[in-house]
This record gives C-alpha cells, sequence and structure tokens, in this order.
C-alpha cells in the first residue's frame, strides 16, 4: 500500500503464473511448456540476428513476423495483431474492445488472468458456470454483453468447443467481439481462423508458447477484421511502440517456415497425451476429455492438494487449483515420454 | 473507427516512433541507437540461452536480471522493476502512479509519449513551457499535481538539470512522485539515482537501449522506494506475467558485467558528440547544450525541415519535429565517426 499509487492498484489482485522452480532435475508437468525444444531453424534464425544490428531498435510494425502469419492463415497482413506474448495480446484486447456499458462474459472455470484483466480495465464482468461436465453451452451467453471470451479448448479442462458451436455464437452475438483464446488449439482443435474472413466480431489468439515451443521468446497474435486489428494497434503504439524484440521476429518468422517439425512435435505431444490418459484411467483417475497438451484429472479416492504435495516431494510439478469447482483435479502437463513415466510412477506409488 | 472500439481508442492519438528504414547504407542517425554494438559479452550471453530450454517460460520476476540492476546500482533487489524497455515501463508509471486529482506536469517540450500515455489512461495532464533557452525551471512545477516526469537529459533537446535542482524538486513535491527519465544519462549526466534512498517520491528510469546498445532487445528499468516498485509490480502482474523474454534476462545481465566495455563506448560517443558540436558550430549551426547522445541543432539561415529533407536525399536521415517552438531544429544522433563525416559533408554542401 502507498499513498503514491493511483486507485485502481489498490484493488488489484493481480495474476500468480505457474511456478518456475530454479531447482534442476524436475518434472516440470505445472505450465503446460512442450516438452520438445523449438524448431533447430528458430533457434538458428536467432543465433543469426545474435549480432551488432541488435543496437538498432526492431521494427516496429514487426511486419515480417505479421506477413509470416498471415500466409500461413491464408489472410492479409492488415488482418493480424503480434505481441509480447498472447498475454499482452489479451491485455490489449481487454483495454481496446470490452469497455462498454453490458458485461463481459466468459465462464467460471476458465483462464484466470481474464478477471485481473477486467479488474485493470475496469470491465464488468459476468461469469457463467459451465455445464456440470465442464462443457460451454453456448445458449448461456445469448445475453446483453461487451463482449465474450473463452479459451478454446478451455483451460484448465482441455475441454474443446465444436467450430459449429462458435459460429452459432458469432452469429448470434454480431453486436459485440467475440474472443476465441486458442491457445493449446494445435494439439487436436480446429481452429476458428477459418471463420475470420466471414465474421467481423471474431478474434482469434493463438501463441507461440505451446505448440510452438518458444515460450521463452514471448510471442503470441490475434487473426480478425482489420478494423478489429486497427483498434488493437491504437493502443498497442500509445503503450509501447516496439513490444516484439529483434530475435523474437527472427525466432516467429523461422518457426512458422518449419511446417515438419511443428506437425512432428504436435503429433508426438498428441501420441503422448492418449498413453497418459490411458494409463491414468488405469490408475482410476476421471478425466475431462482433452484436446489440449495437457489433462485435467481427478481421482475419486484421494484429494488433488495432497496428490500435488505427493508428486512434488517425489519431484513431479503439476498445478493445482484451489478454486471451489476444481479443487479436486489435477492439471497435467504433456511431457517427454520418460516425463510422463516417472508422473505414472510416482501417482500409482501415492494410489 | 468501429463500432466495437472501446470509448477510449476512437480519441487515442498514438506515438509515431522514429522511422526504421530498411533500405541498407543509409546514414541512420533519427532515433538515437548507440553507433557501436553491444557488449560482445552480451551477445555471446544470448548464443548461449539459444537452445531447447527456451520451450519454458522465463522467470516472471526476472530476477537475475533484477539483481545485476540493484547491484550495478547498489540498491536492494525490492527497489528495482523491469519491463519490454522503458516505454514499457513508462506505460506502467503513468497506470500505476499518476491517476490522481490534479494534473501530471511536464515540459511543453520533451518525450513526445507522455501525452499519448495521458490519453491512454485518462490522466489529465498540464504541459509547462521550458525557458526561452529550453531549460526546465523548477520552480514551474511547484503547483498541485498527481505527478510529475521529464527526461533528464530532456529529450529532444539533449539538456540536462542539474541534480541539486531535482533534490530541491523532490523536497518540494513530496506528496507526489518524480519520474526522472534517464535514458541518456550515460552519456555526460549525474544519475538521480544516488537519491532513491532518500526520497520515496523519486523513481528513476533508465534502459540498454542507448548507452548499452540493446534497442534491438527491449530493456529498461525503473529504480525506487519499494512501495513504488511493489506499485508497479502489481499493474504489471495484472498485464502480463512474464514481459522479459529469456534471452533478454540473459543478454541484460551480460551487458552489466562488462562495465568496460560500457565506459569505453560511451566515452567514444562523447568524444565524438563535442566533435560534431565544434563542427556544426563552424557551419553556423546553433545548439542546444547536450548531455546526450545527440545534438538539437538550428541554422539561422536554413529551415530544419528543407535540411532533414536534403539530408535525406544524400542517404542521411535526422529527425525533425513539427511541434511550433522546435520545428527549425534537427535533432541529430552521434553516429560513428565516418558517419558524422558523412553528415558534416552534406551539411555544407547544403548551406
Amino acid at each position: 500500500m502507498s499513498r503514491f499509487w493511483s486507485g485502481i492498484v489498490h484493488n488489484l489482485q493481480p495474476y500468480v503464473p505457474g511456478e518456475q522452480p530454479k531447482a534442476a532435475n524436475l518434472v516440470k508437468l505445472n505450465t503446460n511448456e512442450n516438452p520438445y525444444g523449438p524448431s533447430p531453424k528458430a533457434l538458428e534464425a536467432i543465433r543469426l540476428a545474435t549480432s551488432d544490428t541488435l543496437r538498432l531498435y526492431p521494427d516496429p510494425n514487426a511486419q515480417a513476423l505479421k506477413q509470416a502469419i498471415a500466409d500461413y492463415n491464408q489472410l492479409d497482413v492488415s488482418q493480424i495483431f503480434v505481441g509480447n506474448g498472447s498475454d499482452e495480446v489479451l491485455a490489449h484486447i481487454f483495454h481496446a474492445l470490452f469497455q462498454h456499458e453490458a458485461p463481459l462474459l466468459f465462464p467460471d472455470i476458465t483462464y484466470s488472468f481474464y478477471p485481473v484483466y477486467s479488474q485493470l480495465y475496469q470491465i464488468e464482468y459476468k461469469s457463467i458456470a459451465l455445464t456440470d461436465d465442464f462443457s460451454i453451452n453456448i445458449d448461456d451467453y445469448k445475453q446483453a454483453n461487451s463482449g465474450i471470451i473463452f479459451p478454446n479448448p478451455n483451460a484448465p479442462t482441455g475441454r474443446l468447443l465444436a467450430l459449429s458451436d462458435i459460429e452459432t455464437l458469432l452469429k448470434f452475438n454480431v453486436d459485440s467481439v467475440v474472443v476465441i483464446d486458442e491457445a493449446y488449439i494445435d494439439f487436436g482443435g480446429e481452429s476458428a481462423v477459418t471463420l475470420v474472413n466471414q465474421y467481423p466480431n471474431l478474434l482469434v489468439i493463438q501463441t507461440l508458447s505451446k505448440s510452438r515451443s518458444l515460450a521463452g521468446i514471448r510471442l503470441g497474435y490475434a487473426m480478425g477484421h482489420a478494423d478489429l486489428i486497427d483498434g488493437l494497434v491504437r493502443v498497442k503504439d500509445s503503450f509501447n511502440s516496439y513490444p516484439i524484440d529483434s530475435l523474437a521476429i527472427s525466432a516467429g518468422v523461422a518457426s512458422f517456415a518449419d511446417q515438419n517439425y511443428f506437425e512432428q512435435t504436435c503429433t508426438k505431444v498428441m501420441t503422448s497425451r492418449e498413453h497418459v490418459v490411458k494409463e491414468l484411467n488405469e490408475l482410476g483417475f476421471e478425466l475431462i476429455p482433452s484436446a489440449a497438451n495437457f489433462v485435467f484429472a481427478r481421482h475419486p479416492q484421494f484429494d488433488a492438494a495432497e496428490l500435488a504435495d505427493g508428486l512434488r516431494k517425489q519431484g513431479v510439478i503439476v498445478r493445482h487449483f484451489s478454486q471451489d469447482r476444481v479443487r479436486q483435479y489435477l492439471r497435467i502437463t504433456i511431457g517427454t515420454t520418460e516425463e510422463n513415466q516417472q508422473l505414472l510412477a510416482v501417482l500409482d506409488c501415492l494410489i
């Protein structure tokens, strides 16, 4: 507390990210990172860009990166916005597009940064309960709103909403923006990006942190109608002219150029996920169907917080949320084959 | 324009950064970049960090970087805030510390991002005219305010305010924060960081973009009382958990460890500046005394915009501002010896 703070600061309840432990030898399955490294071509691009030219500012528009994303998604560059991680992209979206009369709508069980952004930008919101099986029922979103946002697949459940449901929602909700936060879409979901040219009220968010293994680089992007992108650019250019550094631009461009590596690693993660799901089922866990690089699991006989503690004592870190409806669940990132085996072996001892 | 935009977006007049031209062979003296590359140790640190570990999120607190900055400035790590360039740091400062009843105060001739941040966060401001010789008269700031901010040396003038004046202002202005934006302090100024432990209302901003030649990496920081830093952290953690990427953390730490290189390159820039000042004086230019890595110059017989155009036609880019009081000035970054010679040779032809 300080008398020097602006009024809003006193009431903020900042987001708490998953732990980034410094100890080595931990099996780190708590923040949904990709178990495989970035494309070797992305690493090579960073090395090439590591030169005296870093004395220069980056391109404030990150044009090369936007073009790579546009080409990859068959969109125009005017339909692309890039940010310093998708969290920054989301922050600008809340600021630029959600400050209207009616409340913003998002699920009760979802990415826990949404209420934090809402506080920061003083946006009234209404959380809409997922159904009992943690599904989004789009009928529940058919009400006055300043915008709708949810991840697809949802986090931390991993459950996917069908593209046809998203399209129904877009058709109904023509007066405000629908944001589909697709951080995990490449692990088995179908992206709403194919709807961007039809629906001027759609914004699709993706990141290079998960399926492209570049969490350490901080790159996220939004795709939507040029007018929505223009609103984001206006806020970004009133906040930070150069949010994307030169190395990130190079790494991002190279990542989109290496389709083979991308497909191979995504496939490996999905194959591992099916194996982990099967094994967890055999251990008696109940799982929400996951289209992400993590699973959301509960065991009818064991307390989730205690399981998380037991795992940690054996060097395996998973994420546990204390929110009411999900406090008996563990969110477990899919790791390498060896990491998954360690996870399952420790769980086998614990239960 | 879009009906989907939040109300504030319609009225924003975003900051326009200096041009980052794509053409090679230009003598680029328009955005105050360092003519010398980053410390070779910083480049080596980036190469070492370019590995599969980029799949992991960076340390959300960038603790290693904060520690390096704290040690360098003989402060505690709790007194350090880091951001994705000092522009991001400034944005968070405006949001976290300047939203109060009275207007924010800054000079009429100053960093043109300040009014943009004020618009973004709906902060009323009052611009205080510099004296006729473009000095800050601290008596003009002795009035009710929600905060005071100016660069020292000021931009785009390059003129330095004495530390004793800053201390007088801090003593007078105990009820709101005084932010000294020291982007250019290492080129001959005396930093206010030595006052941080005495004045809980002082925040000092620095950047690695100028004196440390890392504009392409995006790193800036604030130093001040732990309570002020805590306010910034609360806003940052409500905006983006991981603004500093892993490569930037490594580069920053290595840069602060290479004091020799830092001193050598700063000295070279200052020596070149004195040479450029002397030569410009001989060409009939009038200059504001500069403690920065640029000079601010006007020629009594030649129109500044026309000189800027003439320079550009010969491949030399400098910055010209169209604002009333300074439209007869050119802001010219100090380049390498060769670049400065080219600048002077072209000017010699033009006038």
